[in-house]
Protein backbone atom coordinates (compact mmCIF):
# COMPACT_ATOMS: atom_id res chain seq x y z
CA UNK A 1 0.00 0.00 0.00
CA UNK A 2 0.95 3.24 -0.85
CA UNK A 3 1.64 5.92 2.14
CA UNK A 4 0.90 9.40 1.58
CA UNK A 5 1.51 12.01 3.63
CA UNK A 6 -0.84 12.60 6.56
CA UNK A 7 -2.97 15.18 4.30
CA UNK A 8 -4.03 13.15 2.00
CA UNK A 9 -6.68 9.97 2.80
CA UNK A 10 -8.33 7.29 0.79
CA UNK A 11 -11.88 6.71 1.73
CA UNK A 12 -14.96 5.05 0.02
CA UNK A 13 -12.25 4.57 -2.67
CA UNK A 14 -11.32 7.89 -3.88
CA UNK A 15 -8.34 10.18 -2.69
CA UNK A 16 -9.09 13.36 -0.86
CA UNK A 17 -6.56 15.81 0.84
CA UNK A 18 -7.11 17.95 3.30
CA UNK A 19 -6.06 20.90 4.71
CA UNK A 20 -5.14 20.37 8.35
CA UNK A 21 -3.94 24.56 8.58
CA UNK A 22 -6.83 25.80 9.89
CA UNK A 23 -8.33 24.04 13.02
CA UNK A 24 -11.85 24.89 12.65
CA UNK A 25 -12.47 24.51 8.77
CA UNK A 26 -11.30 22.11 6.89
CA UNK A 27 -11.40 22.17 2.97
CA UNK A 28 -11.53 18.74 1.08
CA UNK A 29 -10.53 18.24 -2.14
CA UNK A 30 -11.46 15.14 -4.02
CA UNK A 31 -8.73 14.15 -5.79
CA UNK A 32 -8.15 12.33 -9.24
CA UNK A 33 -4.36 11.42 -9.12
CA UNK A 34 -1.03 12.73 -6.78
CA UNK A 35 0.89 13.59 -9.67
CA UNK A 36 4.14 14.34 -8.04
CA UNK A 37 5.03 13.75 -4.56
CA UNK A 38 8.72 15.32 -3.32
CA UNK A 39 10.26 16.92 -0.25
CA UNK A 40 12.61 19.54 -0.62
CA UNK A 41 15.19 20.80 1.80
CA UNK A 42 12.37 23.73 2.73
CA UNK A 43 9.08 22.05 2.59
CA UNK A 44 7.23 18.99 0.62
CA UNK A 45 6.07 19.30 -3.07
CA UNK A 46 2.97 17.77 -4.45
CA UNK A 47 0.95 18.17 -7.53
CA UNK A 48 -2.09 16.74 -8.06
CA UNK A 49 -5.18 16.67 -10.08
CA UNK A 50 -8.32 17.87 -8.46
CA UNK A 51 -12.01 16.82 -9.98
CA UNK A 52 -13.10 20.46 -9.30
CA UNK A 53 -10.40 22.77 -9.84
CA UNK A 54 -8.39 20.47 -12.06
CA UNK A 55 -4.15 20.40 -11.21
CA UNK A 56 -2.74 22.20 -7.94
CA UNK A 57 0.22 22.65 -6.52
CA UNK A 58 0.34 21.84 -2.68
CA UNK A 59 3.01 22.50 -0.62
CA UNK A 60 3.02 21.28 3.23
CA UNK A 61 -0.39 20.03 2.73
CA UNK A 62 -1.46 23.72 1.34
CA UNK A 63 -2.93 24.21 -1.68
CA UNK A 64 -1.07 27.24 -3.46
CA UNK A 65 -2.50 27.43 -6.82
CA UNK A 66 -5.09 25.65 -8.90
CA UNK A 67 -5.73 25.93 -12.65
CA UNK A 68 -9.01 26.80 -12.20
CA UNK A 69 -8.27 30.12 -9.94
CA UNK A 70 -5.00 30.29 -10.24
CA UNK A 71 -5.08 33.05 -12.67
CA UNK A 72 -6.40 35.21 -10.50
CA UNK A 73 -4.26 35.40 -7.80
CA UNK A 74 -1.28 35.85 -10.79
CA UNK A 75 -2.69 38.15 -12.82
CA UNK A 76 -3.91 40.73 -9.99
CA UNK A 77 -0.40 40.56 -7.81
CA UNK A 78 1.52 40.91 -11.61
CA UNK A 79 -0.35 43.48 -14.01
CA UNK A 80 -1.59 45.65 -10.97
CA UNK A 81 1.70 47.07 -10.89
CA UNK A 82 3.02 46.63 -13.98
CA UNK A 83 0.22 48.88 -15.28
CA UNK A 84 0.80 51.50 -12.59
CA UNK A 85 4.39 52.03 -13.11
CA UNK A 86 4.69 54.19 -16.49
CA UNK A 87 7.75 52.19 -18.03
CA UNK A 88 8.62 49.44 -16.55
CA UNK A 89 11.51 47.52 -17.41
CA UNK A 90 13.36 45.64 -14.86
CA UNK A 91 11.56 43.35 -13.10
CA UNK A 92 12.15 40.99 -9.51
CA UNK A 93 9.71 38.36 -8.65
CA UNK A 94 10.31 37.31 -5.10
CA UNK A 95 8.82 33.66 -4.41
CA UNK A 96 6.85 32.78 -7.29
CA UNK A 97 7.43 29.47 -7.44
CA UNK A 98 4.77 28.45 -9.26
CA UNK A 99 5.69 30.62 -12.10
CA UNK A 100 2.51 32.53 -12.73
CA UNK A 101 3.70 35.49 -11.92
CA UNK A 102 6.63 35.69 -14.11
CA UNK A 103 4.67 33.91 -17.05
CA UNK A 104 1.84 37.16 -16.68
CA UNK A 105 5.12 39.74 -16.54
CA UNK A 106 6.24 37.97 -19.82
CA UNK A 107 3.47 39.32 -21.51
CA UNK A 108 4.04 43.22 -21.71
CA UNK A 109 6.94 42.89 -24.45
CA UNK A 110 8.27 46.65 -23.10
CA UNK A 111 9.95 44.75 -19.87
CA UNK A 112 13.55 43.81 -20.44
CA UNK A 113 14.19 41.18 -17.64
CA UNK A 114 12.55 39.24 -15.41
CA UNK A 115 14.96 38.01 -12.20
CA UNK A 116 12.58 35.90 -10.27
CA UNK A 117 14.25 34.77 -6.45
CA UNK A 118 13.06 31.34 -5.47
CA UNK A 119 14.47 29.88 -2.59
CA UNK A 120 12.83 26.38 -3.98
CA UNK A 121 14.25 24.55 -6.82
CA UNK A 122 11.89 21.74 -6.47
CA UNK A 123 8.64 23.97 -6.84
CA UNK A 124 9.61 25.57 -10.09
CA UNK A 125 10.34 22.13 -11.44
CA UNK A 126 7.51 20.04 -10.57
CA UNK A 127 5.64 23.52 -11.50
CA UNK A 128 7.22 23.28 -14.81
CA UNK A 129 6.88 19.89 -15.73
CA UNK A 130 3.53 19.46 -14.63
CA UNK A 131 1.01 22.39 -14.10
CA UNK A 132 1.32 24.09 -17.37
CA UNK A 133 -1.93 25.86 -16.58
CA UNK A 134 -0.13 28.13 -14.05
CA UNK A 135 3.57 27.93 -15.44
CA UNK A 136 3.17 28.21 -18.83
CA UNK A 137 5.94 26.36 -19.79
CA UNK A 138 7.83 29.32 -19.29
CA UNK A 139 11.06 29.68 -21.69
CA UNK A 140 11.00 33.55 -22.19
CA UNK A 141 14.50 34.26 -22.35
CA UNK A 142 14.05 37.43 -20.27
CA UNK A 143 13.17 35.34 -17.00
CA UNK A 144 16.17 35.20 -15.14
CA UNK A 145 15.75 31.49 -12.40
CA UNK A 146 17.50 32.29 -9.13
CA UNK A 147 17.58 29.44 -7.03
CA UNK A 148 18.35 31.43 -3.41
CA UNK A 149 16.40 32.94 -0.13
CA UNK A 150 14.87 35.98 -1.36
CA UNK A 151 15.98 37.71 1.92
CA UNK A 152 19.22 37.43 1.16
CA UNK A 153 19.32 38.09 -2.52
CA UNK A 154 18.35 41.81 -2.06
CA UNK A 155 20.50 42.20 0.93
CA UNK A 156 23.43 43.94 -1.17
CA UNK A 157 21.78 45.54 -4.05
CA UNK A 158 20.20 48.78 -4.61
CA UNK A 159 18.45 50.88 -6.83
CA UNK A 160 18.31 48.12 -9.62
CA UNK A 161 14.50 47.27 -10.43
CA UNK A 162 11.31 49.25 -11.29
CA UNK A 163 8.92 46.85 -9.78
CA UNK A 164 9.18 44.47 -6.98
CA UNK A 165 6.58 41.52 -6.85
CA UNK A 166 6.67 39.32 -3.66
CA UNK A 167 4.64 36.33 -4.55
CA UNK A 168 5.43 34.27 -1.23
CA UNK A 169 3.33 31.87 0.72
CA UNK A 170 1.98 32.28 3.83
CA UNK A 171 3.91 33.62 6.80
CA UNK A 172 4.87 30.03 8.10
CA UNK A 173 7.62 27.96 6.84
CA UNK A 174 9.75 29.15 4.47
CA UNK A 175 8.24 32.87 3.44
CA UNK A 176 8.39 33.49 7.39
CA UNK A 177 10.63 36.34 7.40
CA UNK A 178 8.99 37.67 3.87
CA UNK A 179 6.54 39.25 6.20
CA UNK A 180 9.15 41.29 8.25
CA UNK A 181 9.78 45.05 7.86
CA UNK A 182 13.65 44.82 7.53
CA UNK A 183 12.75 42.75 4.67
CA UNK A 184 10.74 45.75 2.93
CA UNK A 185 13.54 48.36 3.63
CA UNK A 186 15.51 46.23 1.38
CA UNK A 187 13.04 46.28 -1.26
CA UNK A 188 12.85 49.73 -0.54
CA UNK A 189 16.63 50.02 -1.16
CA UNK A 190 16.46 47.55 -4.18
CA UNK A 191 13.62 49.76 -5.93
CA UNK A 192 14.86 52.60 -8.06
CA UNK A 193 13.79 56.12 -7.49
CA UNK A 194 10.61 55.88 -9.10
CA UNK A 195 10.19 52.19 -8.18
CA UNK A 196 6.72 50.54 -7.36
CA UNK A 197 6.20 47.08 -5.05
CA UNK A 198 3.60 44.49 -4.64
CA UNK A 199 3.45 42.08 -2.22
CA UNK A 200 0.35 39.61 -0.98
CA UNK A 201 -1.28 40.75 2.74
CA UNK A 202 -3.05 37.80 3.38
CA UNK A 203 -6.94 37.45 3.88
CA UNK A 204 -8.49 40.96 5.27
CA UNK A 205 -11.32 38.42 7.02
CA UNK A 206 -9.01 35.80 8.74
CA UNK A 207 -5.49 37.63 8.85
CA UNK A 208 -6.05 41.22 9.82
CA UNK A 209 -3.17 41.05 11.50
CA UNK A 210 -0.99 40.32 8.93
CA UNK A 211 -2.36 43.24 6.26
CA UNK A 212 -2.14 45.85 8.98
CA UNK A 213 1.01 45.46 9.52
CA UNK A 214 2.05 44.81 6.37
CA UNK A 215 0.27 47.78 4.98
CA UNK A 216 1.57 49.99 8.34
CA UNK A 217 5.29 49.54 7.34
CA UNK A 218 4.34 50.05 3.60
CA UNK A 219 2.81 53.48 4.30
CA UNK A 220 5.66 54.49 6.74
CA UNK A 221 8.60 53.51 4.22
CA UNK A 222 6.98 54.34 0.90
CA UNK A 223 5.36 57.82 -0.39
CA UNK A 224 2.28 56.14 -1.88
CA UNK A 225 0.77 52.99 -0.32
CA UNK A 226 -2.07 51.07 -0.90
CA UNK A 227 -4.06 47.90 -0.76
CA UNK A 228 -6.20 46.18 -2.96
CA UNK A 229 -8.53 42.97 -3.01
CA UNK A 230 -9.46 39.84 -5.46
CA UNK A 231 -11.33 37.04 -5.48
CA UNK A 232 -9.22 34.23 -4.76
CA UNK A 233 -11.45 31.17 -4.59
CA UNK A 234 -9.09 28.34 -3.05
CA UNK A 235 -8.00 30.76 -0.45
CA UNK A 236 -9.95 30.85 2.52
CA UNK A 237 -12.06 33.64 2.80
CA UNK A 238 -11.97 33.56 -0.67
CA UNK A 239 -11.49 37.62 -0.20
CA UNK A 240 -7.55 38.08 -0.48
CA UNK A 241 -5.21 41.32 -0.46
CA UNK A 242 -2.03 42.59 -1.43
CA UNK A 243 -0.48 46.34 -0.85
CA UNK A 244 1.13 47.94 -3.05
CA UNK A 245 3.65 50.70 -1.80
CA UNK A 246 5.22 53.46 -4.73
CA UNK A 247 8.28 55.75 -4.40
CA UNK A 248 6.96 59.07 -6.61
CA UNK A 249 4.05 57.62 -8.78
CA UNK A 250 0.92 57.70 -6.74
CA UNK A 251 -1.42 54.47 -6.80
CA UNK A 252 -4.85 56.26 -7.78
CA UNK A 253 -3.89 57.75 -10.47
CA UNK A 254 -4.42 55.47 -13.73
CA UNK A 255 -2.75 55.23 -16.90
CA UNK A 256 -5.13 56.90 -19.71
CA UNK A 257 -5.01 53.52 -21.57
CA UNK A 258 -3.03 49.74 -20.49
CA UNK A 259 -1.24 47.64 -22.66
CA UNK A 260 -3.44 45.16 -23.90
CA UNK A 261 -2.27 41.64 -22.82
CA UNK A 262 -4.63 38.36 -23.04
CA UNK A 263 -5.92 37.96 -19.71
CA UNK A 264 -9.33 36.09 -17.89
CA UNK A 265 -9.70 38.05 -14.68
CA UNK A 266 -7.90 41.28 -15.09
CA UNK A 267 -8.66 44.19 -17.42
CA UNK A 268 -8.48 48.09 -16.70
CA UNK A 269 -12.07 48.05 -14.61
CA UNK A 270 -10.78 45.23 -12.68
CA UNK A 271 -7.72 48.02 -12.14
CA UNK A 272 -10.01 50.60 -11.52
CA UNK A 273 -12.07 49.06 -9.13
CA UNK A 274 -9.78 46.63 -7.42
CA UNK A 275 -8.43 49.55 -5.22
CA UNK A 276 -12.49 49.82 -3.31
CA UNK A 277 -12.27 48.70 -0.08
CA UNK A 278 -14.93 47.31 1.94
CA UNK A 279 -16.25 49.16 4.84
CA UNK A 280 -14.54 47.30 7.23
CA UNK A 281 -11.19 47.28 5.41
CA UNK A 282 -11.18 51.01 5.46
CA UNK A 283 -11.17 50.92 9.60
CA UNK A 284 -8.87 48.59 10.40
CA UNK A 285 -5.93 49.94 7.56
CA UNK A 286 -4.10 52.28 7.91
CA UNK A 287 -3.83 53.33 4.56
CA UNK A 288 -7.67 52.77 3.80
CA UNK B 1 -26.95 9.11 21.99
CA UNK B 2 -28.26 11.86 20.49
CA UNK B 3 -29.34 11.39 16.69
CA UNK B 4 -27.91 13.82 14.59
CA UNK B 5 -28.79 14.71 10.53
CA UNK B 6 -26.41 12.89 8.03
CA UNK B 7 -24.45 16.41 7.99
CA UNK B 8 -23.32 16.78 11.45
CA UNK B 9 -20.81 14.20 12.26
CA UNK B 10 -18.82 13.66 15.89
CA UNK B 11 -15.27 13.20 15.88
CA UNK B 12 -12.35 13.41 18.30
CA UNK B 13 -14.97 14.85 21.10
CA UNK B 14 -16.17 17.75 18.11
CA UNK B 15 -19.26 17.97 16.52
CA UNK B 16 -18.21 18.76 12.28
CA UNK B 17 -20.62 19.78 10.16
CA UNK B 18 -20.02 18.71 6.33
CA UNK B 19 -21.82 20.21 3.53
CA UNK B 20 -22.38 17.43 1.38
CA UNK B 21 -23.91 19.45 -2.02
CA UNK B 22 -20.55 18.94 -3.98
CA UNK B 23 -19.46 15.50 -4.75
CA UNK B 24 -15.89 16.49 -5.12
CA UNK B 25 -15.21 19.32 -2.76
CA UNK B 26 -16.30 19.31 1.17
CA UNK B 27 -16.22 22.33 3.58
CA UNK B 28 -16.55 20.70 6.87
CA UNK B 29 -16.65 23.64 10.22
CA UNK B 30 -16.26 22.25 13.63
CA UNK B 31 -19.22 23.71 15.82
CA UNK B 32 -19.48 24.82 19.28
CA UNK B 33 -23.04 23.81 19.46
CA UNK B 34 -26.20 23.23 17.27
CA UNK B 35 -28.66 25.74 18.68
CA UNK B 36 -31.78 25.08 17.03
CA UNK B 37 -32.89 22.08 14.65
CA UNK B 38 -36.27 21.25 13.48
CA UNK B 39 -37.97 20.13 10.09
CA UNK B 40 -40.50 22.47 8.91
CA UNK B 41 -43.03 20.67 5.82
CA UNK B 42 -40.15 22.62 3.38
CA UNK B 43 -36.62 22.11 4.60
CA UNK B 44 -34.45 21.00 7.80
CA UNK B 45 -33.58 24.43 9.71
CA UNK B 46 -30.53 24.28 11.45
CA UNK B 47 -28.76 27.45 14.09
CA UNK B 48 -25.56 26.19 14.44
CA UNK B 49 -22.41 27.94 16.65
CA UNK B 50 -19.24 27.40 14.44
CA UNK B 51 -16.04 28.25 15.88
CA UNK B 52 -14.89 30.37 12.90
CA UNK B 53 -17.95 32.09 11.34
CA UNK B 54 -19.99 32.31 14.63
CA UNK B 55 -23.20 31.39 14.60
CA UNK B 56 -24.63 30.07 10.91
CA UNK B 57 -28.28 29.10 9.58
CA UNK B 58 -28.21 25.64 7.91
CA UNK B 59 -30.90 24.56 5.34
CA UNK B 60 -30.92 20.81 4.80
CA UNK B 61 -26.91 20.97 5.82
CA UNK B 62 -25.92 23.67 3.53
CA UNK B 63 -24.88 26.95 5.09
CA UNK B 64 -26.82 29.65 4.18
CA UNK B 65 -25.25 32.86 5.64
CA UNK B 66 -23.31 33.31 9.28
CA UNK B 67 -22.51 36.07 11.82
CA UNK B 68 -18.93 36.78 10.26
CA UNK B 69 -19.75 37.47 6.57
CA UNK B 70 -23.85 37.00 6.60
CA UNK B 71 -23.61 41.22 6.12
CA UNK B 72 -21.85 41.22 2.63
CA UNK B 73 -24.35 39.52 1.23
CA UNK B 74 -27.25 41.17 2.63
CA UNK B 75 -25.80 44.21 2.05
CA UNK B 76 -24.90 43.56 -1.37
CA UNK B 77 -28.57 42.36 -2.21
CA UNK B 78 -30.29 45.17 -0.73
CA UNK B 79 -27.96 48.72 -1.38
CA UNK B 80 -27.34 48.03 -4.49
CA UNK B 81 -30.85 48.36 -5.73
CA UNK B 82 -31.75 50.82 -3.60
CA UNK B 83 -29.41 53.02 -4.34
CA UNK B 84 -29.56 53.47 -7.64
CA UNK B 85 -33.52 53.79 -7.54
CA UNK B 86 -33.53 57.27 -6.95
CA UNK B 87 -36.62 57.28 -4.80
CA UNK B 88 -37.33 53.63 -3.42
CA UNK B 89 -40.71 53.79 -0.92
CA UNK B 90 -41.65 50.20 -1.30
CA UNK B 91 -39.63 47.07 -1.34
CA UNK B 92 -40.84 43.41 -2.02
CA UNK B 93 -38.32 40.85 -0.58
CA UNK B 94 -38.89 37.10 -2.27
CA UNK B 95 -37.37 35.14 0.57
CA UNK B 96 -34.61 36.41 2.82
CA UNK B 97 -36.05 34.74 5.61
CA UNK B 98 -32.52 35.02 7.43
CA UNK B 99 -33.87 38.57 7.74
CA UNK B 100 -30.82 40.17 6.87
CA UNK B 101 -31.63 42.15 3.53
CA UNK B 102 -35.31 43.15 5.08
CA UNK B 103 -33.04 44.69 8.43
CA UNK B 104 -30.75 46.76 5.54
CA UNK B 105 -33.63 48.09 3.71
CA UNK B 106 -35.18 49.20 7.16
CA UNK B 107 -31.65 51.22 7.07
CA UNK B 108 -33.48 54.04 5.17
CA UNK B 109 -35.91 56.33 6.42
CA UNK B 110 -37.55 56.98 3.17
CA UNK B 111 -39.12 53.83 2.42
CA UNK B 112 -42.71 53.52 3.55
CA UNK B 113 -43.35 49.65 3.52
CA UNK B 114 -41.27 46.51 3.48
CA UNK B 115 -43.04 43.37 2.35
CA UNK B 116 -41.19 40.05 3.01
CA UNK B 117 -42.49 36.85 1.34
CA UNK B 118 -40.75 33.96 2.67
CA UNK B 119 -42.07 30.20 2.03
CA UNK B 120 -40.79 28.79 5.47
CA UNK B 121 -41.91 30.87 9.35
CA UNK B 122 -39.77 28.40 10.77
CA UNK B 123 -36.89 30.21 8.90
CA UNK B 124 -37.90 33.37 10.27
CA UNK B 125 -38.58 32.28 13.74
CA UNK B 126 -34.94 30.39 14.00
CA UNK B 127 -33.76 33.86 12.76
CA UNK B 128 -35.12 35.75 15.08
CA UNK B 129 -34.72 33.88 17.93
CA UNK B 130 -31.09 32.94 17.51
CA UNK B 131 -29.52 34.71 15.06
CA UNK B 132 -30.15 38.50 15.80
CA UNK B 133 -26.18 39.13 13.94
CA UNK B 134 -28.02 38.97 11.06
CA UNK B 135 -31.61 39.10 11.62
CA UNK B 136 -31.04 42.22 14.05
CA UNK B 137 -34.03 40.62 15.99
CA UNK B 138 -36.23 42.84 13.40
CA UNK B 139 -38.86 44.65 14.69
CA UNK B 140 -39.42 47.46 12.77
CA UNK B 141 -43.38 48.03 11.86
CA UNK B 142 -42.36 48.91 8.47
CA UNK B 143 -41.51 45.44 7.87
CA UNK B 144 -44.50 42.85 6.98
CA UNK B 145 -43.99 39.42 6.84
CA UNK B 146 -45.63 36.86 4.69
CA UNK B 147 -45.48 33.57 4.86
CA UNK B 148 -46.37 32.38 1.49
CA UNK B 149 -45.10 30.86 -1.71
CA UNK B 150 -43.07 33.85 -3.75
CA UNK B 151 -44.57 32.49 -7.13
CA UNK B 152 -48.00 32.90 -6.12
CA UNK B 153 -47.51 36.14 -4.20
CA UNK B 154 -46.35 37.80 -7.61
CA UNK B 155 -49.07 36.10 -9.88
CA UNK B 156 -51.84 38.35 -9.15
CA UNK B 157 -49.80 41.79 -8.71
CA UNK B 158 -48.59 45.08 -10.78
CA UNK B 159 -47.52 48.13 -10.85
CA UNK B 160 -47.00 48.12 -6.96
CA UNK B 161 -43.28 47.92 -5.88
CA UNK B 162 -40.21 50.22 -6.29
CA UNK B 163 -37.49 47.49 -5.40
CA UNK B 164 -38.15 43.61 -5.34
CA UNK B 165 -35.16 41.78 -4.10
CA UNK B 166 -34.43 38.05 -4.80
CA UNK B 167 -33.11 36.74 -1.96
CA UNK B 168 -33.65 32.94 -2.76
CA UNK B 169 -31.49 29.95 -2.23
CA UNK B 170 -29.99 27.58 -4.55
CA UNK B 171 -32.04 26.64 -7.65
CA UNK B 172 -32.52 23.23 -5.90
CA UNK B 173 -35.41 22.68 -2.90
CA UNK B 174 -37.81 25.49 -2.51
CA UNK B 175 -36.47 28.18 -4.35
CA UNK B 176 -36.27 25.87 -7.82
CA UNK B 177 -38.73 28.21 -9.64
CA UNK B 178 -37.49 31.45 -8.74
CA UNK B 179 -35.17 31.12 -11.68
CA UNK B 180 -37.88 30.44 -13.81
CA UNK B 181 -38.49 32.83 -16.28
CA UNK B 182 -42.26 33.18 -15.62
CA UNK B 183 -41.37 34.69 -12.19
CA UNK B 184 -38.72 37.31 -13.47
CA UNK B 185 -42.05 37.85 -15.80
CA UNK B 186 -44.29 38.15 -12.69
CA UNK B 187 -41.62 40.28 -10.86
CA UNK B 188 -41.52 42.70 -14.22
CA UNK B 189 -45.52 42.95 -13.73
CA UNK B 190 -45.22 43.49 -9.92
CA UNK B 191 -42.63 46.42 -10.59
CA UNK B 192 -43.99 50.15 -11.29
CA UNK B 193 -43.09 51.48 -14.23
CA UNK B 194 -39.33 52.96 -13.31
CA UNK B 195 -38.63 49.81 -10.75
CA UNK B 196 -35.70 47.66 -9.90
CA UNK B 197 -35.67 44.12 -9.26
CA UNK B 198 -32.44 42.18 -8.24
CA UNK B 199 -31.90 38.85 -7.45
CA UNK B 200 -28.79 36.47 -6.71
CA UNK B 201 -27.55 34.73 -9.51
CA UNK B 202 -25.15 32.17 -8.02
CA UNK B 203 -21.12 31.80 -8.89
CA UNK B 204 -19.47 33.04 -11.76
CA UNK B 205 -17.14 29.82 -11.60
CA UNK B 206 -18.86 27.18 -10.66
CA UNK B 207 -22.55 27.81 -11.95
CA UNK B 208 -22.09 29.68 -14.90
CA UNK B 209 -25.12 28.47 -16.55
CA UNK B 210 -27.54 29.72 -14.00
CA UNK B 211 -26.02 33.16 -14.10
CA UNK B 212 -25.89 33.20 -17.58
CA UNK B 213 -29.61 32.12 -17.97
CA UNK B 214 -30.75 35.00 -15.42
CA UNK B 215 -28.39 37.16 -17.08
CA UNK B 216 -30.20 36.62 -20.59
CA UNK B 217 -33.79 36.73 -19.14
CA UNK B 218 -33.01 39.93 -17.16
CA UNK B 219 -31.59 41.62 -19.70
CA UNK B 220 -34.84 40.58 -22.97
CA UNK B 221 -37.33 41.47 -20.24
CA UNK B 222 -35.71 44.85 -18.59
CA UNK B 223 -34.85 48.42 -20.45
CA UNK B 224 -31.50 47.76 -18.50
CA UNK B 225 -29.98 44.78 -16.70
CA UNK B 226 -26.30 44.39 -15.39
CA UNK B 227 -24.71 41.55 -13.43
CA UNK B 228 -22.18 43.09 -10.67
CA UNK B 229 -20.61 40.75 -7.96
CA UNK B 230 -19.33 40.51 -4.22
CA UNK B 231 -16.93 38.13 -2.04
CA UNK B 232 -19.26 36.10 -0.28
CA UNK B 233 -16.77 33.67 1.99
CA UNK B 234 -18.91 30.90 2.73
CA UNK B 235 -20.10 30.16 -0.89
CA UNK B 236 -18.46 27.54 -2.86
CA UNK B 237 -15.74 29.45 -5.00
CA UNK B 238 -16.40 33.17 -2.37
CA UNK B 239 -16.90 35.34 -5.66
CA UNK B 240 -20.49 35.17 -6.47
CA UNK B 241 -22.91 36.98 -8.22
CA UNK B 242 -26.26 39.22 -8.48
CA UNK B 243 -28.15 40.69 -11.68
CA UNK B 244 -30.15 43.66 -11.26
CA UNK B 245 -32.81 44.70 -13.86
CA UNK B 246 -34.22 47.95 -14.41
CA UNK B 247 -36.96 49.60 -16.20
CA UNK B 248 -35.95 53.45 -16.65
CA UNK B 249 -33.15 53.92 -14.52
CA UNK B 250 -29.51 53.06 -15.97
CA UNK B 251 -27.58 50.66 -14.11
CA UNK B 252 -24.55 52.81 -14.80
CA UNK B 253 -25.65 55.93 -13.41
CA UNK B 254 -24.42 56.63 -10.43
CA UNK B 255 -26.07 59.27 -7.75
CA UNK B 256 -24.17 62.35 -6.69
CA UNK B 257 -24.84 61.51 -3.22
CA UNK B 258 -26.24 58.05 -1.58
CA UNK B 259 -28.03 57.78 1.65
CA UNK B 260 -25.44 57.45 4.38
CA UNK B 261 -26.46 54.20 6.60
CA UNK B 262 -23.93 52.29 8.78
CA UNK B 263 -22.47 49.19 6.90
CA UNK B 264 -19.94 46.84 7.39
CA UNK B 265 -19.18 45.92 3.61
CA UNK B 266 -20.78 48.18 1.31
CA UNK B 267 -19.93 51.64 0.69
CA UNK B 268 -19.98 54.58 -2.26
CA UNK B 269 -17.00 53.23 -3.64
CA UNK B 270 -18.02 49.69 -3.39
CA UNK B 271 -21.37 50.45 -5.31
CA UNK B 272 -19.37 52.11 -8.37
CA UNK B 273 -16.80 49.09 -8.25
CA UNK B 274 -19.23 46.31 -7.81
CA UNK B 275 -19.99 46.62 -11.73
CA UNK B 276 -16.59 46.06 -13.18
CA UNK B 277 -16.36 42.05 -13.70
CA UNK B 278 -13.32 40.54 -14.55
CA UNK B 279 -12.93 39.62 -18.06
CA UNK B 280 -14.12 35.96 -18.37
CA UNK B 281 -17.31 36.86 -16.94
CA UNK B 282 -17.39 39.93 -19.65
CA UNK B 283 -16.87 36.96 -22.24
CA UNK B 284 -19.87 34.42 -21.32
CA UNK B 285 -22.33 36.74 -19.76
CA UNK B 286 -24.86 38.74 -22.65
CA UNK B 287 -25.01 41.92 -20.46
CA UNK B 288 -21.02 42.02 -19.96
Amino acid sequence: MTKYPEWIEEKDGSLWLTEYERENLKISYRLKEIIFSESSPFQHVMIVDTFDFGRALVLDGIVQTTALDGHIYNEMITHVPLCLHPNPKKVLIIGGGDCGAAREAAKYPHIERIDMVEIDELVVKACKAHLPEISGNLSDPRVHFIFDDGLRFVKDRRNEYDVVIVDSSDPIGPAEHLFERGFYEDLHRVLKDDGIMVCQSQSPIFHQNVLRNTASILKELFAFSKTYIATVPTYPGGLWSFTAGSKTYPLDRFPDRITPVETKYFNEEILKSCFSLPTFMKKFLPNG
